[in-house]
């Protein structure tokens, strides 16, 4: 499987303590030593930096550790395949533009038989369920918002993505982060923590490294800043589990919006599929 | 105005020694500081490095001179900005997925009055002329292959895209390098310079450095290397200058198609239009 890591902040903030304790999970302290990658919005603008290597060696993960990139919303992954082989074209975040707004899209679990339509506008370039999963999601959109000329709003927007995720979610685990730069849309199968930061801000102690920080100085009175990671990456801090089926939508920093699908399930980890007629581009047998 | 950079070989190759000269640029001996861009195909994977800062002084372009990457097909772009304000948005080399392919596109230039049709799939995420003819390009690809599953071979689309480039370089100067990571597409306007390495590989010396490098023993008796540049990147190599209304394209390091418009014009850099009826967006008046 993978590992998630998500912000949603008000202010631009930078994520290079949360991702020198996130990174450390490929290869250090975790084995997602498949690929990693990490998208910063700012702005209009989204700067991805992606690699193949293991996060916890990668010379382009060191580079952002140590060069914080100030951002409203950010999108990290460490990938440990299940699905496509190990090379760029398969690390996430993946990215589309729709209507003049680059969206960005991490995951976490194993999706079964999800295969894009005929006329899909968007087609995976690599191989992997989660880039799939995520073209058929912005096919969706693209369908529902045909008439748009101009991006919907987040709230127009939730249901649509609420309705479209739990679908997906009927197929596998969907531990998912997806973002256009305005919101952070969030869905928990089965692994997601969250954890909000607002004055006063506290010192902060890495799971994943014997490393903390005060974080009062860095931020101002009016500062919030969501994190969300597959599991806590401070100790001693109020991180809360999400739920199987929970939808989230965080704009500034801040939860908005929360749908929850009872119905929603959690697959086992290498789940049997008796219905499944032809094995997906790239499964690999557990 | 801007310059850009293009590489095309037939194994994968690096191109920092070439990107030390040309990133000097955006700085140090040219003026073209408004963020710059690369993007480094390998085989489906696209990976594009951007910054808002210029070339010479970003720490992220030293990490680009300092790690080589191996890559197919290279586009890259250093920047001086004359539509669309500094930020990450407005960097080339702008990306989009078409038909399961990353397409990156840099751009040398100033377009007059291009504006995306209405029912345009690819909108421009920033507010440069730039943007919105790739944008455009790409919305008449789509079209003129609606019928198409799977991507069209480079001997398909050399035609065609030689047809939209003619038309887009009616609305002002289109220096511009494109790519899916198969081929990499040219066409020019003004400046374009291409030099082709190979068996004997010489020694090379920058021009905008006092830098020297012995190619030899870091090729293959096999092995080929096209370069292109808005302007000769080293000294005592035979660059040839591209003629107005070129268009080219390069598969694994050799010229494999080639169209002359004899037809098109080279714009002033600051171009009148007596029939321009509003200004574009994020037009500056010279």
């Amino acid at each position: 499987m993978c590992q998630l890591m998500g912000m949603s902040c008000n202010n631009r903030a930078t994520t290079s303590f949360s991702f020198t304790g996130f990174s450390a999970r490929g290869g250090l302290t975790a084995d997602h030593v498949d690929g990693w990658g990490i998208a910063f919005f700012d702005g209009q603008g989204c700067r991805v930096f992606q690699d193949d290597q293991p996060a916890s060696q990668s010379p382009l993960a060191d580079y952002v550790r140590q060069h914080p990139i100030r951002s409203n919303v950010v999108v990290a992954h460490v990938r440990k395949a299940t699905q496509g082989d190990v090379q760029a074209a398969n690390c996430h975040p993946f990215q589309r533009e729709w209507l003049g707004r680059t969206w960005v899209f991490a995951h976490n679990g194993d999706l079964r038989d999800v295969e894009c339509p005929s006329g899909c506008q968007d087609m995976p370039v690599g191989s992997t369920d989660s880039e799939r999963a995520f073209c058929i999601l912005m096919h969706r959109l693209r369908q529902h918002f045909k008439a748009c000329q101009q991006p919907p709003s987040w709230t127009e927007l939730a249901p649509v993505l609420a309705d479209i995720t739990n679908e997906l979610a009927a197929h596998g685990n969907l531990n998912m982060l997806l973002s256009d730069g305005q919101a952070l849309y969030v869905h928990c199968s089965t692994h997601l923590h969250q954890l909000t930061r607002h004055h006063p801000f506290p010192k902060a102690h890495l799971v994943d490294r014997d490393m903390s920080l005060d974080l009062g100085p860095l931020n101002a009175p009016g500062d919030v800043m969501t994190l969300l990671a597959t599991e806590p990456l401070t100790l001693d801090e109020p991180w809360q589990a999400l739920a199987t089926g929970e939808f989230r939508v965080y704009v500034q920093g801040q939860e908005v919006w929360r749908q929850h699908n009872p119905q929603a399930r959690a697959f086992p980890v290498a789940w049997p599929d008796p219905n499944l007629k032809k094995p997906p581009v790239g499964l690999l047998v557990p």
